[in-house]
């Protein structure tokens, strides 16, 4: 006898919303709703999440709470992207026995970069008995993809993607971040003291654990993007004028035991009216090898990757499960059921 | 104490000569070779594939012989496409307990088409506890590599693949095939008896089986290409007058039990001075995807996956298995070996 997925939403922003709207159509049914903010706290999650329509769940602050009451099988969490932040949300749904599938970066390969905090949620995963994992578009489209085309290789010198994203795409708060309308000097000052290169850090690791090789070394490399025209902003309404930063390039360069390079460029902008995202990768090698994507929303592939992800954690062993060890990913045409 | 895999070359062509030089290149002890044409046979295996240096194994015709007589771990076998003619060959590797890696594309994906002589052969290797696999350019190109883009789809309507290939890469009998230089309506009435789509249909098969969904129906369409100006082909020593037969395309389309379709487009033509051959994807649904490489040397792709491909049909389960049973193709840096 299988029933819908039941799942908690962790975070009600941008992402949080349009994750909602995704498993409301894949027939998951949502039972609990997590916010901070007093603008959504006691809001119904429907009018929260802008669905224009009621979902009878109110949005709360209190996670405990609802945590400890509610009847789910995992929870989504879109709250920040630094484990530092998150483990206190993780810890909380792993407690409650919920199965965690997030967005967030950092634990999308932690064991490199925070092995002690990884360790420590992977244990009380384990002692739970539910499963902690992290999706998103790293997960094919930085990871998985180029890893298999790894396998397709002769000889390989380096493999490199360069991935793009619209700057106003992710809310203020990233657009803050990205340093939008300064003194390219001023950013590049800010932004080379900011950027650790985490999200690339962590898809290269998973990659490189898809491939199996080993990192054993990294650099990380911030470029400031300079507005060559005045640049419109329509979502965050403002006008970036020529001369000044429109974003920035994070490029993060590995070395490995196999002497193979690693190396991910991801840079955020605000893009001129010609310009669209990319996904591209390259292997230089035997053949040299090129697949890119153009037109890449990687923001929707975020969520919608994730989504298809929620019965390969719901089936996952308990701990901490990177995707290099879920199966192949799949597409799911019909309803998120669970045999409980 | 592991040694050098051990492998005989079965099939001294175009596509077994370059295999041979791959599978030196990673240490493989080359320990016998099988050809039929008597411009080979007695010949050593070193100057029949060009290597410009002496293998000190001599090809023969009496495959019996030979695979009763050495110690391989596997036979790599380029013979023929079609596993009515190449299933005597399999049979003859499997009964004499030697593992089966080849490039026939059928057997790629066999169990829609010839499902009786893949259960034979499946219990065959089975019996003799071995493996019989297919690998090449299908094996992560046009199966794996689409399969996992489908991962991150949120609504799938159709899956549509492009891959072309220069008509004179594959030798003379290739070159025939292809029609070069008939009048298209001859050429056409000829192909569309001729062609059945093998080759895209077991690719899809394979696809929709990475993916977990079910092919219910398909058609298969061929295209004559004309040339629009005289066509030189350097390799084949001959020019396609304007009008005239290039070659051709083979479309097959399916339909899935979960309603999405599959379709993929095999074009092999001689190409003008301006083209090069192309490997391009296409997902049809929310959001639209593409993702493409150019220069797309499929004949090589074909050779090194496989080669990759060594360690996991050695580490199969015994009987026919198809790539979706196996793991995420590796890139092989340093020599392959075994632990006997």
């Amino acid at each position: 006898m299988t029933r819908p997925v039941r799942a908690v939403i962790y975070g009600v922003g941008e992402m949080g919303s349009l994750l909602t709207r995704l498993l409301l159509e894949k027939q998951v049914e949502i039972v609990g709703a997590i916010a901070r903010s007093p603008a959504k706290v006691g809001r119904d999650l429907g009018a929260v999440a802008g669905l224009g329509r009621q979902l009878d769940v109110a949005v709360t602050d209190d996670a405990e709470a609802l945590l400890g009451a509610c009847e789910a099988d995992l929870a989504v969490v879109a709250v920040g992207s630094y484990l530092e932040t998150m483990a206190p949300h993780f810890r909380l749904c792993l407690a409650h026995g919920l199965n965690v599938l997030t967005l967030e970066e950092e634990v999308f390969y932690p064991w490199r970069r925070a092995p002690e905090q990884a360790a420590e949620l992977d244990q009380l995963a384990r002692a739970n008995g539910v499963t902690l994992a992290a999706s998103g578009v790293q997960d094919v489209c930085w990871a998985l993809a180029p890893a298999a085309l790894m396998g397709t290789a002769r000889r390989i010198d380096r493999v490199r993607g360069r991935s793009t994203w619209r700057g106003d795409e992710f809310g203020p708060a990233v657009a803050d971040y990205l340093h939008l309308g300064w003194e390219p000097d001023e950013a590049l000052a800010e932004l080379a003291g900011m950027t650790d290169g985490m999200t690339s850090q962590t898809s290269l690791e998973t990659l490189a654990a898809f491939a199996g090789v080993t990192p054993i070394g990294q650099e990380v490399r911030t470029e400031v993007m300079v507005a060559t025209t005045d640049l419109h902003s329509e979502r965050l309404g403002l006008t970036i004028p020529a001369g000044r930063v429109r974003g920035f390039a994070e490029v993060v360069s590995m070395t490995t035991a196999e002497g193979i390079g690693l190396e991910l460029e991801m840079a955020g902008f605000i893009h001129a009216p010609d310009e669209s995202p990319v996904n591209h990768w390259w292997i230089d090698g035997e053949p040299d090898q090129f697949v890119g994507s153009e037109d890449f929303d990687g923001r929707l592939l975020t969520c919608t990757t994730l989504v298809n992800r929620v019965p390969d954690v719901l089936a996952a062993p308990a701990g901490l499960v990177t995707v290099d060890r879920l199966p192949l990913p799949r597409y799911r045409p019909g309803p998120l059921l669970i045999d409980p």
